[in-house]
């Protein structure tokens, strides 16, 4: 096939008018149909569904004699903490597990800066758009949207397919005494499925800053999420750091969101001891503790870590075949027109495509107009700016496999025609 | 019985000697006993136990449809919402369901207000020592420790059996634009059992504020929790305030935390419209939504607000008995010699002892060396300065009666003794 930058202007209008009575068949189908987030899909969901019915009657002591119906107990259950050490590569003394978000331990952590200052620093992280987070792009809507709403600036940073570009990361830390932190998704990374090198972890923990107290946030939400055979082990990130002079550099996050129910599960944040001390002091104030009985009801539910990967198998065996199928039609009809290149992830929960440049807005505002909801063009970057407006986040698992081949099929149509409409004001 | 204070030098110095020697016995009896905290006790926690294996197998869906496994519905679920509603006397529209711990919005409305500011003030609340909290004490220790953690100002108010003084409350926040809020636990308060009458709560409302966002932070912790008979209707105090001209002054909290699970429970907070929208804004930066699947368990469990209500009856029958055995010790030990006064309350989880001015440290200290946990003496005033050091809070929840019946008898002759110590040193 042609690709589109190759046509005459002749051939290019005969394309889009062919495109544009494809894309008014499909509008006129009346589709709603949604790839907007990275939710599981009740077939997913059910694999779990023993939860619901668990720990079980009579079935509330920790393996240390804890009532966990009661108060207390702010680091969360020795055991649940043994079984995602395990998996995280951390020691169960330097995890705590807490609620069902991740995400809110993150913003914790945050206002606690900017509130009292970290364990390490000379003061407390300023609110007044003097503080500043790298942020490798595209990346996490939501990880953006903390920094954001704290009047952080942020700065974009290139990732690549081994992690974020650490010459320009190293040469801002160096200077910048305002850089206080880099988020970072370090496995299968939302939404490219970048997967952190030994390497670039050693160079982010290794480097030198100009803050003395930057922080990676390290949010390994997706450590054993693989879509083909198993995940690679996390880096023991805390070691890392601590052999290279900055114990209290990572703050490591991970939640059962994608594991078990995406709204009822457990999180944990494991960091050193220091920056655990901290935490507690800090989180003392405004919690009574998690929810102990969801954490047994998980221990309960698993087992142990090899309990976790084989659940994780399952999951795998339902995200797959969406995957490869939306993989499939975006080559099939994107491949010889040569108007967006995409990743193939091994694991998370997102497919990134690249339109050509100044067509993701436009693209996402066709499929939304034919009833095919898309995260919004931006949204993959701080402040919802992409300089390029190429990118485009996809989210395959939640739709079942025949309403994501339609949703799938209708999205190129939208990326052919807006790629077309472009080309021919060229 | 010869009172204390009418005694001669030699009549005390013999009363002392006695209460040496019992004291002595007291600590050769090698006690672990804890009234520290409002803990329910495990025969409490039991009543609850069918929530282990609630919701049950493969029910997950709320009344809406809505798959409560999965993200979303920041609010929490309307059946739910609709139960406490009634209880509350606050329109379910008005209230939103949280987690685990109503402590947390607490903390999260303050840091919001310092951060972002409120939806009526001028500026964010300053956390450098010029912003000021009212605090009707004896009151809730981790109130205090929220507004001392943010670095705000805190100034003690009177606590009469109706609510706190309002002539000395009027008068503060007539005057000063930097009092932000006022705690409040307006039934069966922490630690006195004071009700806040309808007059009390109508001028609160009322009352002129020199700050355009003062905030009643009001506390309904034991809503639904009596000692004899039912508890007292909630006021309607969304309604009264905005009657009032004040819509936004109040923020209202409860949980299940002392009717289900302590650490396991559901969380509500009642609020104007404006500002629900306020905090679901800023909250959706924060969290993922509560965990739909406690909440649905606890749909389940209650059924209805009678359910509720008859559940209290339950934990009303193993209370009421702890807390009569309590005042028959205090009244047959120390109601002769006069040497304290305390209060009967008629709901909540406290009772509150007033000691001799200055004794009320020793109290706790010699208590601490007999065996005998007590919450430690100020900690029921902000920065836990109890100006006359003389209050102690007795939390009768979490022993067993026989254990109970020890530690009183224990803490009665603490209570002898520091009074005797003292009034023979004068």
């Amino acid at each position: 096939m042609t690709t589109y930058v190759s046509m005459s202007s002749a051939e290019l209008a005969d394309v889009h008018a062919d495109l544009k009575a494809r894309y008014e068949k499909l509008k006129s189908a009346g589709l709603k149909l949604d790839l907007t987030r990275g939710k599981p899909s009740p077939e997913q969901l059910d694999l779990s569904n023993e939860l619901l019915s668990l720990p079980g009657d009579g079935d509330f002591r920790a393996a240390d004699g804890t009532d966990t119906r009661n108060y207390g107990g702010l680091a969360g259950l020795a055991e649940l903490r043994a079984i995602f050490g395990e998996l995280l590569d951390i020691p169960a003394d330097n995890l705590v597990a807490q609620n069902n978000a991740s995400l809110e331990i993150m913003y914790r952590l945050v206002t606690f800066a900017a509130l009292h200052g970290t364990v390490d620093g000379d003061a407390p992280w300023p609110t007044d758009g003097t503080s500043t987070f790298l942020c490798p792009a595209p990346g996490y809507d939501r990880h953006f949207a903390i920094t954001e709403s704290l009047g952080f600036d942020m700065i974009p940073v290139p990732i690549n397919p081994d992690g974020p570009d650490v010459a320009v990361v190293k040469r801002l830390v160096a200077d910048d005494p305002t850089i206080k932190g880099l988020w970072a998704v370090p496995k299968f990374s939302n939404p490219t499925g970048a997967v952190y090198s030994a390497e670039v972890t050693r160079e982010l923990v290794s480097m030198p800053t100009a803050a003395k107290d930057f922080r990676l946030f390290w949010d390994d939400a997706y450590a054993v999420h693989p879509l083909e055979g198993d995940a690679p082990a996390s880096h023991d990130i805390l070691s890392m750091a601590r052999d290279a002079g900055h114990p209290n550099r990572p703050y490591v996050f991970a939640s059962t969101s994608k594991i078990t129910f995406a709204g009822a599960g457990v999180s944990f944040f494991g960091a050193s001891t220091e920056n655990l001390m901290w935490y507690a002091r800090h989180n003392a104030i405004t919690s009574i503790g998690p929810d102990k009985v969801n954490q047994l009801r998980h221990v309960r539910f698993f087992g142990d870590a090899d309990g976790v990967r084989a659940h994780m198998r399952r999951h795998r065996e339902l995200l797959a075949p969406k995957f490869r199928r939306v993989l499939e039609i975006l080559e099939d009809r994107l491949g010889g027109p040569k108007v967006a290149s995409w990743t193939e992830p091994k694991g998370g929960y997102f497919i990134s495509v690249d339109v050509l440049d100044g067509t993701a807005a436009r693209t996402v505002e066709l499929a939304a107009d034919a009833g095919i909801a898309l995260t919004a063009a931006g949204s993959t970057f701080p402040l919802r700016r992409d300089p390029h407006d190429r990118n485009i986040r996809l989210a395959p698992s939640f739709p079942g496999l025949s309403e994501l081949e339609t949703a799938m099929d209708g999205f190129a149509t939208c990326v052919l025609l807006a790629s077309a409409e472009k080309l021919l004001r060229h």
